[in-house]
């Protein structure tokens, strides 16, 4: 999509904001009376898994797809996913009148690629230990003369995710708290760059980590590193939406500059945090929704007597795989 | 509690919610573009089992407490109820510094049980089908010298729980959105007859159904009958949050006033619903909870083009019992 290569700044998840006024959920900021008790922190969760299409990648790909030209639109978008940035930018591209084609793994959640139909988008499966998915999706994209969306190294995709910061900040501030330490899940980065982008200007005082599947923490690798590394290709983790190999060329130049660490949780943790989320906020989170919150609940950081927010990223969850989570499985 | 046996108003709604600002989550009103294409109407879901404690109770509980006095506070407050109330109560009295005494059946889900007691209230438990809540509250309030305070038949419990309808008129109209018809569980009534309360002002057009459990739906027959009426004590359904006896004689002269009629839902319907909410929006409700959304999904009142919004009432429960929802059982 001609993609700037240039980095995004606060200024343009601002201008990302404006542009999702009316078409983004203002996702709500819960928080727990009982949950801070037994963690001894102020415990804030931004409900991304609320969000239109159940997860925060509705705003990077409106973003991106609002400012196509007309001839652009006509020619329709591609992009490969493994089901939330899919649903993303179906659902925006449904509302901006786009036609899309979706390139999914086929092990992806059924609900996720019944809804990306849903959303009017055509679906190509591909295997995702045997295909690359760019490949599939940039030959389509070649073919059709169709506009590639990315997941998260693109400018505009990382700008729309941070209007979650910019959200965060704004609602933290009404309610009068000060957020020591955020932390959101990330797979490419767009979430956690884009908020990390808004949250720098907007809650200055804010140290923000990036939250990962173990053997899946490529960005917490690559910040010690000082260089992108990859994952081994054989990791495996519930997370499904976090299982990208490498950050991205813009979201690991913004990590350096802007995170101030990574941490990795286990399968387990993030069963735990998905039960919690279901007993003490009500509300439905998928494996990678809720690593971020796993990472408080597993006592990652020493955030006794913080204010601590997590972004519950995303609640698209096969039935079966949730009420597993519940049984501790 | 002394309670004034004067029905609430409009105003008691208005005043209840400024007592609540700043202690009672304001819910969002969520939607869902699939949901909507399916249904052929346009739904508003007012997510109360967001709400602080998981369900509406903590708003008509901490309207009712706020308004003891001092030495009612000291003397301690007791409450009666299947779980929800006894958390809202609980939470409320910790909120105020209130001692509380919760009256409890044996058979409420562990989960409101649990909770009730990390909000800090002495719990007694009583068998449902054998002893006289009622009976067994009044005597430990007359020994204590401790205020009574009661699930629903209570003009300031009534216009504490009608804050959600006055909520959601308010954004609703914020959105644009003008609602034909609300929907709202009823138990005792005070939910259904607070937010029918607060329509009646802030939306004067939108007709206010009560939903209630298969052959536990004794305010839909009252108001047939143009009197009161009582369920069969052998009546069973899943909303364990939705088993009163009969209407109470406040909410029931409310609800021949205010409510277009009454309509009730099948355990399987309940139970479909709950799915819904887990899959299209993320939340997690319980039967009770799930019982209007269950009206509108399994269309018990034509509802084609018209714009309904659904109380969501209550989330608590327990996860074996949600699974088992989630899969059909």
């Amino acid at each position: 999509m001609n993609a700037p290569r240039d980095l995004p700044d606060a200024g343009a998840v601002r201008a990302a904001a404006a542009r999702l006024a009316g078409q983004a959920v203002p996702t709500p900021l819960l928080s727990s009376p009982l949950l801070d008790a037994q963690l001894g922190c102020r415990l804030l969760v931004k409900a991304e898994c609320l969000q239109r299409t159940g997860s925060f990648k509705f705003r990077g790909a409106y973003n991106a797809l609002a400012q196509l030209g007309a001839e652009e639109r006509r020619a329709g978008v591609v992009a490969y996913s493994s089901g939330n940035h899919a649903q993303g930018v179906a659902a925006a591209a449904q509302c901006l009148g786009i036609p899309a084609v979706i390139v999914m793994p086929s092990d992806a959640p059924a609900i996720k690629a019944a809804n990306t139909r849903a959303y009017g988008a055509e679906i190509v499966f591909y295997d995702r230990y045997r295909e690359s998915r760019e490949a599939l999706a940039a030959g389509i994209a070649a073919k059709r003369g169709a506009t590639l969306v990315p997941p998260f190294d693109d400018a505009r995709i990382i700008a729309g995710q941070g209007t979650i910061g910019l959200e965060l900040a704004e609602q933290a501030a009404a309610a009068g708290e000060t957020i020591d330490v955020a932390l959101a899940s990330c797979s490419g980065g767009g979430l956690i760059t884009g908020c990390a982008l808004a949250l720098a200007e907007a809650s200055p005082g804010t140290k923000v980590f990036a939250v990962e599947p173990e053997q899946l923490d490529d960005m917490r690798r690559s910040l010690l590193a000082g260089k992108r590394v990859s994952n081994d290709p054989e990791a495996r983790s519930i997370c499904d939406a976090l299982l990208s190999p490498s950050p991205g060329e813009l979201t690991f130049a913004l990590a350096q500059r802007l995170l101030a660490g990574g941490v990795a949780v286990s399968d387990d943790e993030v069963r735990n945090a998905m039960r919690v989320a279901f007993e003490a906020l009500k509300l439905v989170l998928e494996p990678g929704g809720a690593a971020a919150l796993a990472a408080v609940l597993a006592k990652k950081l020493a955030l006794d007597g913080k204010t601590v927010a997590v972004i519950a990223s995303g609640g698209n969850v096969d039935s079966a795989a949730f009420a597993a989570a519940l049984a501790g499985q």
